[in-house]
């Protein structure tokens, strides 16, 4: 138990430095690696296999509301990004150039994707002609480049994963039910798979995408009381159709621009999963996320038939859920640590004893809460089980953040928020972009959303005591 | 039926002219489009649901043999790709070059990963350090970019997907044994997945790979005779190791530097699958990768009932295989056209006639062949035609191959054979490079693979005359 006790001081406890010990848990838990390129990062097998799972469910999603996976270029001509002035604006100072193809200079700049707005509208343009065209409902997976200088593991690094959804519709109203369905989907994976209960709204104009006419969000509370944009799906309207010139030939023989819209989730939801459940013990993953979802420990597994009765279980149980034998030969208390650390849902430990009385013992990640079970009923627990966790984790979670949502009605009282109890802050917005200023520049605090469950908390703008148009959660932000 | 004449006129014939035959299918068959980038692709909807259908298989395999994903940075310091001096001298003429991240020149140029080679040996150098570490069993799935100056779709782009294994061992036995494991990975996908016979073998020492101790690779004929290196696994001894500095500590306490191991299939392999099987009428799909395996052709679907049929049997049928109703405006003509230039492998017409009957019309792509078959019988039938299909790809593709291999054991006839009847050509080699760059020159044909099945051809070079020592399959290649 000295290694395994060594092991568990090694992380940071959250409340001494939320940052150190998200970084000892990015680590310790095997998620990711430096690399030797800065501001990049390694993602190493497990951090890996969580992604895959959150590609696989939002992927069926995407496949399941009518949308076909493409791959377009990684390069950008510059004067091909340059085509919608907001956006050009928006990406350019943050790009990576390529300037050179092996020993030759290049006759015009190439960025690295920062986003594919550009390459699909010039793909659009060339595809879409007629009504019967549309819609169009695109989606790639794939990495992308923002010269970040300041970089953390999946909250912020010069190259992430992602997903981008690109769509064209033949007119405004179809557009605007996708970019709130893509909105919708993103919000019930988080609430469904991963637990993380989010607020859905909409971006003020100043925190808007560049180039969108309208972004949509959702923003989730981590445990340091900081907001994370979640993902975004942005209404273009017709804007990029017009700069781009891509138009289609209706049912009425007219020629019309089309309508667009994106939306992307990347790994920084990674980042979410981690700071929403994780405690200082490590990673604490939903069981429908978790790559391994059960460890069986085989405890005093020198003793003849501990290790046979621990395969024998992993070939019954795979059959229910993802499941792993830890068959090293640390000792088990180094064991529990390791896997706690990894943040897997549930322990099945069996032994010399358990065997002999028809029992396992199985031990919850989340408060380690023992169960003992039935050999003969393990395929129909262990489900139920995870099931149980994965709701307790959603309920905590939501608890968190209902405890860390306040309201505010005059600037002071959001200062003082802020300085002492760190969250959510609702509060009365007048829509001046002033307001927002001056708010972001006292208190480091950004308008997160305009959520679509609005509160009247006063009516009275919390900046300026204009009358107030919308009420608005405001928070520091990753 | 007129637009159906039309539609299939659009396609140069094979025999005609190969290029344009495959460049019409990849375009009509709607596999690609062409991007803005000079060089880069764009994958369409069609085409990528090809790649990951691929993918998945493979992904399987790779995990069924113990391997994990990961994934690396996109960009590799040009420090870092300079420390194996083989390895850079073989990519550093054909990268891309990063200068300027947003305003600022980079202090290190930054070159896009052509392969990841240093990255992997870069990441193994910090996490390998003792016996228990190994085997390390990786893969990564990511887009690659090397500058060439021709490119076609699939076949040679700037840009392109692939996976990529790197794996690191104890010994050297260890690591051959794994070279030659993901080389049958490879030769075993190609057969049963994409109906494409495969020769393996061993690369020359000129045509290995930039780096490695030992090549393998799973060569393909296609139609017009040439060949496509359509896998390849290398061995890479403990070179990259030593040149890195990935050492391990063994169970007797001695210091030793890993072996280690890469395997590559790209996109590429959607070429080979279009210009083996492909015919003048487009795309012909082998059932186990075709994205829809079975189309679904209402026939006088303005009648009655006939359209409920069609969606009742895809309701039934897509339990059995990847079934799709095209029930668009178009004429039953054009849509067979169409769905024929795209390879589906099974058409299911069903009219008000067939209804009546009971039965439903089939139509196999690869030979238009009729069968008529009872509604009742559907769900057993298809999975057995498809799997008919299947089989009898291959066979043709196998009798096309042996069709177009043949013996030579002079220059004369090697000459002759390659001029009038293009294919591979089985003739021995002394082994010295002098007589390889001589073929390579007079002919422009190169040693595609020392299979492992050798033969005694004759007792001499075809070259130089002098005593040979194995026997090699050569031929012009894509």
């Amino acid at each position: 138990m000295a290694q395994n006790k060594k092991f568990v001081e090694a992380i940071t406890s959250m409340n001494e430095d939320f940052a150190r010990w998200y970084t000892d848990v990015v680590k310790k838990a095997d998620l990711v690696e430096y690399s030797g390129v800065k501001g990049c990062m390694i993602i190493r097998p497990y951090g890996f296999a969580l992604w895959e799972l959150i590609q696989k469910e939002l992927d069926r999603r995407f496949k399941e509301t009518g949308h076909e996976n493409v791959y377009m270029p990684m390069f950008i001509p510059e004067s091909l990004l340059q085509k919608e002035k907001d956006h050009v604006e928006g990406f350019a100072p943050e790009v990576a150039w390529v300037t050179h193809g092996g020993s030759e200079q290049l006759a015009e700049r190439l960025c690295v994707r920062p986003t594919s707005e550009t390459l699909f509208c010039d793909h659009y343009k060339d595809i879409i002609q007629s009504y019967r065209d549309l819609p169009k409902l695109y989606n790639q997976w794939c990495s992308v480049v923002r010269w970040e200088k300041t970089t953390r593991p999946f909250l912020r690094s010069v190259e992430f994963l992602w997903q981008e959804g690109h769509t064209a519709h033949a007119t405004p109203e179809e557009a605007q039910e996708e970019t709130i369905r893509m909105l919708n989907v993103y919000s019930s994976f988080c609430e469904e798979v991963l637990a993380i209960p989010v607020i859905k709204g909409q971006k003020t104009e100043k925190e808007k995408f560049a180039g969108a006419n309208a972004t949509y969000t959702i923003e989730s509370l981590m445990h340091d009381g900081k907001a994370l944009q979640s993902g975004t799906s942005h209404n273009f309207g017709d804007g990029f159709a017009e700069a781009f010139g891509i138009q289609y030939l209706d049912k009425d023989n007219q020629l019309k621009y089309v309508h667009q819209t994106s939306w992307g989730m990347s790994t920084r939801i990674i980042g979410a999963i981690i700071m929403v459940h994780g405690d200082d013990s490590g990673l604490v993953l939903p069981p429908r996320i978790a790559p391994t979802q059960l460890i069986i420990v085989p405890v005093q597994q020198q003793v003849e038939g501990v290790l046979d009765k621990a395969y024998e279980l992993k070939e019954r149980l795979s059959k229910v859920c993802r499941v792993k034998v830890d068959d090293s030969d640390k000792m088990p208390g180094w064991k529990f640590s390791e896997h706690e650390m990894r943040g897997v849902p549930l322990r099945l430990e069996v032994g010399p004893k358990d065997i002999q009385k028809n029992q396992v013992v199985l031990v919850k990640r989340e408060n380690r809460e023992k169960l003992f079970v039935s050999m003969d009923e393990l395929e129909t627990r262990i489900p139920e089980i995870l099931e149980e966790v994965q709701a307790s984790l959603y309920n905590k979670a939501l608890n968190m953040r209902n405890s860390k949502t306040f309201t505010a009605k005059t600037m002071d009282e959001m200062e003082s928020i802020l300085n002492e109890t760190p969250g959510f802050i609702k509060a009365m917005w007048c829509g001046d972009e002033e307001c927002e200023n001056a708010i972001k520049e006292k208190m480091t605090a950004t308008a997160r959303c305009i959520p679509f469950e609005q509160e009247n908390i006063s009516d009275k703008c919390v900046c300026c005591e204009k009358e107030a148009k919308h009420m608005v959660y405001w928070g520091r932000a990753y």
